[in-house]
């Protein structure tokens, strides 16, 4: 399994794995095995891991930009498009980024073996919880290479074992950070099986991963929309998925006009392609003949096309049309559908209707409405005053980012170390019989 | 939909309903509907309505019995067993404890709307969690009819919609009960859509709820193995289930003897019937010989078959040997395996390979091994110095239970008001923009 091959029809070389399914059974039996002492390593272990996994990125830099020169030079000559090139790449700074993500997931608190606060029972039982991992992660990507280093960072820091399959675009550059991790595991004396990464690009090893209910907890698709649809319905073991990202901003009323304007442009312009970019904006109707000709003059210099409803069109004939569909696009580029409404009780059912529950936010200066919108708006992040480009982990403070969740249970939002836990009872008694 | 007819078949007087398909549709979408409102009634209308059912539940107790007494007719004409007989039965103690239940469940703490602390980031951001309902909850359950009314209580406190759907047998007892929490509905004015409860009896209701992904957010079912697998592996939304409980107390080398032989007597034999029934016991090997006679003497009195190892029958020749299959079975009854371990380490291998991650205790004066086990064994409970029976909702101070969960994602061990939500992001800002 170490003979690398050269694939013809991809250029990728490889090592052959004739046996697939027994392949991808082996790499989930080893993390099953390995996942009860990741479970109770301790915080210091765990730290070393990731501060020499860390080291090691920055050590084999010139390493890494070559093994993703490859990747790069493969990827141009199947000329794949700008935005996927942009993901793929590789440099100084973005090795910088990993590595610091990684020293920066070392420096937060260790979420494993925390006990919450003690209740006493009539029986004499106390009755805590305590945080512990999940157990097996499978981590499925396209073709980011620092997601290897991020997912991998997150896991070992939660006690979870976990198992990569990054896309075939990344393989040369993902082997490369995967031996980093491996050093750095091993530098910390933890079991090489805490992460893994498979080795070969056969679409059979993801459906087969998908199956492995038996030796992974919780499967976390990172990708485009036809990707995580596609794992979702053929996983047999949860899935921590990320659908759409159609977020709102609503300019109410009583917003401070120029700093809300300010607000709506971050919101859309930041980077159009992330999932937490505006793609609708609402605006109370009594600001909107004073706050839509500048935001239209705005947009229209940044070159962001304004789909606007028949309201919109009447202060600003410019605008384009804006169809039914529109209300549920989400473009992640430079296009923005505008709608005024005519108070916070419409802004909120257009977004309960529109929506995907991913980021929606509310610009206003009124107490009484802002803290209904938080209270009401069921969305993995509620934000007043603040543009939706921020949803991300990095932002909320977690380090790094396994993925954002736009599933209602365990987990809601930017997913860091502590969403790769959950807790079990702690029940400790006197010798306690039941009576 | 309102005229009762009598089915030949079964003896059960229902709505005649054509179109299922359409009908539980109908639940779903309502269902929807009302989870916006439901989301953020207040505190004060929550419990008004909790004591209004237990009121209408007090008031109505000569209705419930008798209605129930059709149950119990139907079911014994059906020749149902005892056991089931028993679960089917309402009293007045039964009566009482539902709404006392309901009551209990009202004076607690409101897990809606409650914000986490605050964390400050560099771009000015704050960053908090505010706890909000799962949504729409469908829980499917067989014959206890308190079920219908502890389902309930958990989900108007914890602002979730439910759908109910109980079994057959108990159709008479559920639908009384039903119009219970109709009238509390209506005295605090929530929407009667809230909690609704299934009106028929046929199989295909359960299928079609299963598959109302775009309505019902989770599913809860209640009842035997077969009907948690069943849904288990149709359902299209995530499934909070139970499935086995294997449960283990370990007695330590250090432990009291005397005391110790107390738990793992009221492990067993407290009822046997419960989820949290130990049905193996591990002992130290050095504690072997002076408590396995005692243990045997003990349940050979209350008629407890004990099945024990090859060292086991070394010392007492008068047990049953147990065979393979012995370590991986929920007996549910009054029959016992029992192996002894060389210690505690061999304890909790035989806890990981043969348990079900329901509750697992040991039994221990050693304060080192004690936390270890904690730390380490991966069950939904781990209980030390306390008796497995103790696995329950009303014991660790729920008030209630919806259930007990196996799975490890969102919730694990026995489920109440907190269980059935969630965390989103509130973050807020002043007109912050990301640069």
């Amino acid at each position: 399994m170490t003979e690398l091959i050269q694939s013809k029809a991809e250029g990728v070389s490889e090592p052959q794995i004739s046996d697939i399914k027994g392949y991808v059974r082996g790499l989930g039996e080893s993390a099953r095995l390995a996942a009860s002492s990741l479970s109770v390593a301790s915080s210091a272990k765990k730290n070393e891991a990731l501060i020499a996994i860390a080291n090691a990125i920055e050590l084999n830099a010139d390493g890494l930009l070559q093994a993703n020169a490859m990747d790069m030079k493969r990827a141009t000559t199947h000329s794949l498009d700008a935005a996927l090139l942009d993901r793929l790449e590789l440099n100084a700074q973005r090795i910088k980024s990993m590595a610091d993500g990684l020293r920066s997931v070392a420096a937060q608190d260790d979420p494993v073996g925390s006990l919450s606060a003690t209740t006493q029972r009539p029986s004499g039982l106390q009755i805590a919880k305590m945080r512990v991992p999940l157990g097996v992660i499978g981590v499925i990507y396209e073709s980011r290479p620092n997601v290897t280093a991020d997912a991998a960072a997150l896991c070992i820091k939660s006690g979870n074992v976990v198992i990569l399959r990054g896309g075939s675009e990344a393989v040369e550059s993902n082997r490369a950070i995967a031996d980093c991790i491996r050093q750095g595991l091993q530098a910390a004396q933890l079991p090489s099986a805490a992460v893994q990464w498979v080795q070969t690009t056969d679409r059979e090893a993801v459906g087969e991963l998908l199956k492995l209910d038996d030796c992974i907890d919780v499967i976390i698709p990172r990708g485009g929309k036809g990707l995580v649809k596609r794992i979702s319905e053929q996983a047999r073991v949860p899935v921590i998925k990320h659908l759409d990202g159609i977020c709102h901003v609503f300019i109410d009323e009583s917003a401070d006009r120029p700093r809300a304007i300010d607000v709506a442009l971050n919101a859309k312009t930041y980077r159009y392609g992330i999932c937490g970019s505006m793609e609708t904006l609402l605006i109370h109707k009594a600001e909107a003949a004073l706050s839509l000709p500048e935001l239209v003059h705005e947009f229209d210099a940044k070159g962001v096309e304004l789909r606007g409803c028949e309201q919109c069109l009447q202060i600003c004939s410019s605008m384009l049309p804006a169809t039914q569909t529109d209300w549920d696009t989400e473009y992640l580029g430079p296009i923005l559908s505008v709608r005024i409404v005519d108070d916070m009780e419409a802004a909120m059912a257009h977004i309960a209707r529109h929506g995907s529950g991913h980021t929606d936010a509310i610009v206003t200066e009124n107490m009484s409405r802002g803290r209904r919108f938080v209270r009401q708006v069921d969305s993995a992040s509620v934000m007043v005053n603040a543009a939706t480009c921020f949803a991300d982990g990095a932002e909320y403070g977690l380090g790094a980012e396994i993925g954002i969740s736009t599933n209602r249970m365990h987990v809601r939002g930017p997913v860091g170390a502590l969403g790769l836990t959950c807790e079990k009872y702690v029940v400790t008694g006197d010798y306690t019989t039941r009576s």
